[in-house]
């Protein structure tokens, strides 16, 4: 059933033809990887013009001020396609988003989400209804709509680079943390999207949404903090104007992970923080990753 | 006159030792380089625990929120001393960057301006009055004070990196561009602070403080656009969310500084912008690089 799954997505799993694909774990991958073995990858925050040789990952970090959310732009932009994702886009900024997209020749092909925001309204709809093909992801764990609903263990390619997916719950049920791949021809270091599980210094709250303190705490310990210590922490919010952290400055510095679960579980308790303002508007509209009113905005 | 001015900051010009170091444009500059040619350098956005072998260049965004005040930290993490330099600055957030340059393992020498701000106080003065032995830096052409007042051409080192210094007035009489070291040890692609010469797909006002529409539009044209087109771009402000931009971009998109020069001159003499709220406050605190009241936040 997985499998099958899976393989419905993966449109061209074995050539490294122009359609950029949503690949599955399956033999047929593993020789895509073969295939582009000799080509080294690094990581770098840049345009496509000065991209060559081993740096192929186009990167850019947005703010939204309001709801102060990061979006991320990732790109293949080695790729002749230049296919690129946005991961947790902002309906207010959607339209920002979509003319750097342009402007840097970028062709996006993915709106994903690492969680059902409750405090903004996903751009996804929104980008859907401009960008035709344009495909939403989000966890399956989620029960929201998407066109494309993720897994644990999942890859998302974008042209030769993908981010794999890893569950990250507690902040919310269906929260994921993407995270670049593993390998020679994927960025290094690598960069881990954490939506509301980790943030810098912080993490996201546990009091709604099928949140649950413990499960957080397991989440950031046995997905996040085990990846390598030199990994990019990029969350989905930053309020004291951080913009990047890494897994070994969490592991070292969070106020709240470092704490053994007990301590943690104490300080999650008593955060007495206020109801969501946005929670009422932004949930029901998330879980359909914005869509329930891109009629009336597109019109 | 200029070697004597520039040589009175070169504490130790030869030798790789553990003072960071001012250096001059001296023959014994380029011995210095050319002991360290055989070493690799790349950019990267990273933090002490991941830099080994080319990757040398810690780097930190920071964001002050209500002035939208971007706050660069740099820093040589080969380097046994892990220098470290703070791109403006800004008076509210001197702690958080003070704390994160602590965890980092950093050691913070220079606390440097890319002009006389004018709508925040510079965290310079109280960086210095917390941190004993830096030393803050501004243009000589600011007619501002500081420890250290650098001119065109002028290299500020933090370890065995660089940042090299353009004159980019028009915004004020005294504004600077610091651009990262030309070379093979040095960060690539480059990376140019701007300060409010060039934002992302726009430009600081001109209407005070000694500001010329003429006098930006050349700076940005002969000292900016004649970098490489992959240099990024990081400005001191960014309105939009925006966080980085590269050099070929701004050529190509900036809605300004794409106009000749007499449509530029239109633009900036149009803008009617309100005159600024903390002017007055800012201006005279900043001439002093924040000094004036310092020993009361202090005490």
């Amino acid at each position: 059933m997985l499998r099958f799954r899976l393989l419905s997505f993966s449109l061209s799993p074995i050539s490294s033809s122009s359609s950029p694909v949503f690949k599955p774990h399956t033999r047929n991958r593993f020789l895509f990887l073969n295939k582009l073995s000799s080509q080294m990858g690094s990581y770098t925050t840049a345009s496509e013009s000065q991209l060559s040789g081993s740096k192929k990952l186009l990167f850019r970090q947005l703010f939204e001020k309001d709801s102060s959310t990061y979006t991320y732009l990732l790109a293949d932009a080695s790729h002749p396609d230049k296919p690129a994702l946005l991961v947790d886009p902002v309906d207010k900024t959607a339209d920002r988003d979509l003319s750097l997209v342009k402007e840097l020749g970028l062709k996006l092909i993915y709106a994903i989400n690492t969680h059902v925001h409750a405090d903004h309204v996903t751009g996804t709809g929104l980008i859907k209804s401009k960008v035709p093909g344009v495909k939403s992801i989000i966890s399956k764990a989620s029960n929201a709509q998407a066109d494309l609903l993720i897994e644990p263990g999942d890859k998302v390619y974008f042209g030769d680079l993908f981010l794999e997916v890893r569950a990250t719950p507690g902040h919310t049920l269906g929260c994921v943390t993407y995270v670049t791949g593993d390998g020679p021809n994927q960025p290094q270091p690598r960069m881990a999207f954490t939506g509301d599980a980790l943030l810098i210094r912080g993490c996201g709250r546990t009091d709604f949404q099928g949140g649950s303190s413990e499960t957080l705490y397991k989440s950031v310990h046995t997905q996040i903090f085990t990846l390598p210590k030199d990994t990019l922490v990029y969350p989905a919010h930053d309020y004291k104007g951080f913009t990047v952290s890494t897994v070994g400055e969490e592991m070292k510095y969070n106020p709240r992970l470092t704490k053994d679960e007990a301590g943690f579980k104490g300080i999650m308790e008593n955060l007495n923080l206020p109801y969501p303002k946005m929670l009422d508007v932004a949930v029901p509209a998330n879980m359909l990753c914005g869509l329930q009113d891109v009629e009336s905005k597109a019109n």
